[in-house]
């Protein structure tokens, strides 16, 4: 089924994106592309090539770290020495032939290289020219280095997580990486759309700090509601909430032994539906808690005896039985946890990749399932792997021409 | 600069969306395409219209929420009411005209209103036809009902966010709902891109839970790294910490009076710059510090040392010193600051709109730049308010036509 010819892993046939980026919020946006099919350039340094490789840590010493295993499936790798003036001149003729040209080095970075909008576009009018950047152009703070973590500061994500007596979380979610990641890649397929009628190009731009308020919208909307910040909750939810809503302890007490327990505003068959299954018919129509105002007065109780319920069981128990109640309801689940359900595998949403070098190794795979299934996951390339197939495939290099860049330190 | 003719608003130009989608992750989705200049045509019920509208709080009692203006800008509006069999076939004839059919109703919902894919695909073989669910087909739990919150739980979001030492909290940030929508715009758009080319039409389907492990994948890595399930860091870094990384305390102590401070293990130039920022030269080459691995040892001593300086500041004024020598550092910011924060305005990504009911309303905007300017935000319909021309343009029914349809409660 993975493999079915309609799958998603067609989309993109044909589109050739030149990758200049490292780390993760670049490589998760163009691994998107290169699941929906597009052919996926990677350059990289001959020199240990995306720091991504080794700044994490991998099985053995020496191997590409599971970081960059995770974001760099179905691409191609090519090895080219920038500071060499072959190596600039060959990146610029591949960028001539590419529809997507992406990088996310620091500040300025890419002009040094004589690789900036304006030199490419000239020599390619019709390309998609894209760069993610810490801070936007025009910010007092565009010249300053970002990471995942300074995104999630200055965006406003950690001030609306953790809980409201103590200081702000930074969410395990890479907002910062791969949530950016995600917003230019539906700007380039936005691009490409166009450009496949036109053949007009556009330069995208986004930055992380920009990125993050996509993300926290709900917050702007208690802000304009309330007139103050929003603020942090822990597991409820910040000025709006109607009890219960939160997480709930469950048997045996474990760091992750929660369940979540919500009951709509909408549909207050909800809460009566909650009664039932806690044992607690007599609270049917009893006013202290019949409506969520009602609820909201009552909360600690709510929460105590809805605790009284969920202690009793483990987490996936009463998961279960809440949800077939048809209250919304989810165990709160770990890494191990979802990596060892055979769910996910089973419907592809977890995939073993076969790495040359490091292996099996069990990992997410695009989730968005055409035709009813992800892509086929394909294992990260390993360094210029894909030297004499793209220098040949768009360049029209041979194996002696290769050989010759290769000795002389250019790949 | 906004309504440059190459922005973004013309990327999508003559695709037509039909969306029988509510509350945050289906429209956040469509709203990034109608952003891109789809033409994103809004199904809602004649009494109230999409359930958004007035579960959360808007300006005045009777006006559509701040909520629903943030994820519904650029987007038309028109009645159905789906419970009637005109209804039905109006919406029908129109999923015949239109290039994307998307829906996020509770499980089996669309299949008992006869809207199923087979059934559009009966009709209209080139569809592209978008779900959004809560658990995926062939879960065990594919009949549950979700929100935001109960993905974040299921989808290993919440184990990885807050303090090691409480309880998960659940992000500020709705991933399961916008971080949910933005894969399925990336799904769509690759599927567009292929139709183009093909008139070839697809199914795509994305389930809340699944979507989550999308922005953890760093935990993933993690646990491969480890052997033990990512755990939670408060506002360090779990597993992968260098100190220093992670918040520090600035004046006047408020509750996000914070900046986040981060020296990277790939630039140890990073560390020494920071020394010489807080006045410690002294420990420059001091053997304690002068390498990650030592800085572990020593993390208590260097938080230390660092808040004794950065007490002294604010978070913004230590923010700029610190970015202004080089030194990765954002200042933990609340949505007021993002919201009052001029360069916001100036840049395009934050716009006010001026609805014609709930008046001028500043909110965030699609945050990539294209060819320098986001797109122009336009306000979000009132209900029903392009009846008479969708219905017109779709399917040619003229002014008395439309009128009768009114009058007989089908819109």
């Amino acid at each position: 089924m993975l493999d079915a010819p309609r799958a998603a892993t067609g989309c993109l046939a044909g589109v050739r994106i030149l990758d200049l980026t490292q780390f993760e919020a670049g490589p998760s946006c163009t691994e998107a592309l290169a699941w929906l099919g597009a052919e996926v350039v990677k350059v990289e340094n001959p020199k240990g090539g995306d720091p991504g490789r080794t700044a994490f840590r991998g099985g053995e010493v020496g191997q590409d770290s599971w970081y960059f295993l995770l974001f760099n499936a179905n691409k191609k790798s090519i090895t080219l020495n920038l500071k060499s003036p072959r190596g600039i001149a060959l990146v610029t003729e591949l960028a001539r032939k590419a529809d997507v040209f992406i990088e996310n080095f620091a500040p300025g970075a890419i002009e040094r290289l004589g690789l900036g909008y304006d030199a490419i576009r000239k020599i390619n009018p019709g390309i998609i020219y894209a760069q993610v950047k810490g801070f936007g152009t025009g910010s007092p703070f565009e010249e300053n280095l970002a990471f995942d973590m300074i995104a999630q500061a200055c965006g406003g994500i950690m001030s609306v997580s953790g809980d409201a007596d103590r200081p702000p979380v930074k969410p395990g979610a890479t907002l910062g990486d791969t949530g950016t990641g995600m917003l230019m890649a539906i700007s380039i397929l936005g691009a490409l759309y166009r450009r496949k009628g036109t053949g007009q190009g556009e330069r995208l731009e986004v930055a992380m700090q920009d990125a993050m308020l996509q993300y926290i919208r709900v917050c702007f909307a208690t802000q304009a509601a309330t007139g103050r910040p929003a603020g942090r909750a822990g597991a409820k939810l910040y000025a709006s909430g109607n009890p219960p809503c939160g997480i709930y302890p469950c048997a045996p007490g474990g760091p992750n032994d929660y369940v979540y327990i919500y009951t709509s505003r909408a549909n207050p068959a909800h809460w009566k539906r909650l009664l039932h299954v806690i044992g607690r018919e007599d609270l049917v129509g009893d006013p202290r808690y019949e409506t969520g105002q009602a609820r909201t007065a009552h909360e600690a109780e709510i929460d105590e005896m809805i605790s009284a319920w969920t202690r009793q069981r483990d987490k996936h128990e009463a998961m279960r039985i809440l949800g077939a109640a048809g209250i919304p309801a989810g165990a709160v689940l770990d890494t191990a946890e979802l990596h060892g359900d055979p769910t996910f595998e089973k419907r592809g949403i977890m995939q073993t990749i076969e790495h040359p070098t490091c292996g099996p190794f069990k990992m997410p795979a695009w989730p968005v399932r055409h035709d009813g299934a992800p892509p086929k996951l394909r294992p990260a390339p390993t360094l210029g792997e894909h030297n004499d197939d793209v220098l040949g495939a768009w360049l029209g290099l041979g194996e002696d021409d290769v050989k010759e860049l290769r000795h002389e330190g250019v790949i």
